[in-house]
């Protein structure tokens, strides 16, 4: 199926059937599709927390504008990004792609000295406004993957990320959360956005022809 | 072909053939994708500035990282966000989804005073970080329907965005630039990124179950 088609099947879903499961294989494919996002001086500098546990879900409750889908959806997928950039990290990713392409060691250290020294300029704030966006990269290609399986989602953005950081010890991991994204099968009764059009702003308004 | 396997077979391309342009129908299909990104609220704070011009692309090879790929590709897609938020553009969004989805006059209301609210508290900075990152959702997508088409494409950050933003006036439109995406075909023999292995986070380190 195209993506665009994709696209157009999949809406911010408002309830979940509880019964119903997405598979392990299916959640790999959606986390995958995530895992190939591009990301800036390609740092990759975002990770998924998977959380299948009620006990868990239930202890985010407290965060969650939706607390309904935080309790039925088959898996709760937290975009948490890197709460900085260090040396390290730049060079355990610039290692492992020398290693992995079968460079020569050092290859990339032009490179690297130059983005180290600009994020050395900059404030740890800076930095997680940046790695928080490249997360966003992979959130849109979630959403693709699993539509393209025909599965429900809904990203959210709106929670108290304090209590998910704390919950799931996102600080340990050098990890700040980002956005959420509930996954699993609609409740059709419930789920009132289900049989609504989907509004965009018109192509004419959106594209700017220059 | 699926999503997954599209991401597989796209890269930053480095280098582009100018002889070769992309059709008018795959750059909608491109811009499509991204039009249907969702955002926060549904509120689609960002544009996109579709540039085929070569003169005014020469223009902005000032502000480029990739001047060689600014004048050689097909076309530059400017990822370009709302410069704030404002009452007025959250009512022109939410009164058209009431129109076109037929719903009494005012159904949004307590939503949208909300959210106003909410931005209210907010400075102009924190709106374009928001906005921006919304972007981010619609530039993967973007780059995923370029696959699909076996469109070549190259994401990039590294750019003065004050040339840009004058060059485009986009100041008038209330918007600001965020991201670039060069679209083509590549050289195949100058695009030295593209026979090698694409390296990302291993999975079992960017999975972590919960």
């Amino acid at each position: 199926m195209a993506l665009i088609e994709d696209l157009q099947w999949r809406h911010a879903t408002k309830a979940y059937d509880p019964t119903k499961k997405v598979s392990k294989e299916d959640i790999e494919k959606i986390v995958e599709a995530a895992r190939l996002a591009p990301t800036s001086s390609g740092l990759q500098p975002f990770r998924i927390i998977v959380v299948e546990s009620q006990e868990v879900r239930e202890r985010l409750v407290a965060g969650a504008l939706n607390p309904e889908c935080m309790r039925d959806c088959s898996h709760l997928l937290v975009f948490a990004a890197w709460d900085k950039y260090t040396e390290e990290r730049i060079d355990t990713i610039y290692n492992r792609t020398t290693e992995e392409r079968e460079l020569p060691e050092g290859r990339f250290n032009s490179y690297t000295d130059m983005i180290k020294k600009l994020y050395a300029s900059q404030t740890e704030e800076q930095h997680f406004v940046h790695t928080a966006k490249q997360s966003y990269i992979g959130l849109g290609l979630a959403l693709a993957q699993a539509a393209e399986l025909r599965v429900d989602t809904t990203p959210a953005e709106g929670f108290n990320n304090q209590i998910v950081d704390e919950v799931l010890d996102l600080a340990s991991l050098g990890l700040k959360s980002v956005s959420l994204m509930y996954v699993g099968y609609r409740d059709a009764e419930k789920d009132w956005l289900a049989p609504m059009k989907k509004v965009r702003n018109p192509m004419e308004e959106f594209a700017i022809y220059k």
